[in-house]
């Protein structure tokens, strides 16, 4: 990589054993959030914590394999150790509101934008959400950006479509 | 991973070939978020595109052990292909204003929370940011959490710090 502003291209050894583990949204309801991450786009579920005192809960997936198996140090110490994790942050009580009031940051105040998803086969791809009713932001062959597509999560953030 | 509502344990195999590639935050000048990815959390910068017409550059970081080589389109089909991808993206311009024009979700309108990164001696990781002068939103053994912290970036994102 050429030189870049800024950019320090030989960082102090010791970061090189950090991970980066995972992006954090908050939902209105899990059920409907974690019905979009696993059913529509694979996500498996790591781990799960319910911390009832705070009237929140957190929800951790990745794209793996496998379950996670064993006790809630093994999945925590399992789930921290992954880069790609999406963390869900449910506080207690906003799934009886109809709509969400979450603010998905691509309106003001804007600063997030989106998350990504790669996938082998974009058209394909795109061409299944809409079978299954996903709504999009944008689709395949809109906007200055004909090859990319947006879905909308069921909080309204957006979820980039590219081709790997 | 027990039943949870809404959970789909069994996706469509189609899904297993998605990744989940990138999280993208809007920065308020480059060249200083750069610095604090690159420097401060070791990340390498695998690819860099300039959109003039539109007046906004891209900024693809990640935890890579080398640097990309290669042509655009091999720099970007290597993107592609990773998870835990971080995309900056830079409206031109905006490194004029002294302050972030960026919200960082945490107070109305709240949604995106945080990143994080997981790091194999906390204490020591916690150390070394603040001897970089680096601010903290809240420090190891503060608050209802003792064993995490947060630190901020340069546009007052709050990036987790976790032991993995």
């Amino acid at each position: 990589m050429e030189t870049t502003p800024g950019l320090c291209t030989n960082p102090d050894a010791v970061t090189q054993g950090y991970i980066f583990n995972h992006t954090m949204l908050r939902v209105r309801d899990p059920k409907v959030s974690l019905d979009f991450y696993s059913r529509v786009l694979g996500m498996k579920l790591l781990r799960k914590v319910d911390f009832n005192e705070w009237k929140f809960s957190l929800y951790f997936l990745a794209m793996q394999k496998e379950e996670t198996i064993g006790s809630d140090e093994q999945k925590t110490k399992y789930t921290a150790g992954l880069s790609g994790v999406l963390e869900l942050t449910h506080n207690h009580g906003t799934e009886e509101n109809p709509e969400t009031p979450y603010h998905n940051g691509n309106t003001e105040p804007r600063g997030f934008g989106h998350i990504c998803f790669s996938v082998p086969d974009i058209v394909a791809a795109c061409a299944r959400f809409e079978s299954l009713g996903v709504p999009f932001q944008k689709r395949l062959g809109e906007g200055g950006m004909k090859n990319i597509a947006f879905i909308k999560d069921p909080d309204n953030y957006w979820v980039e479509i590219i081709e790997a």
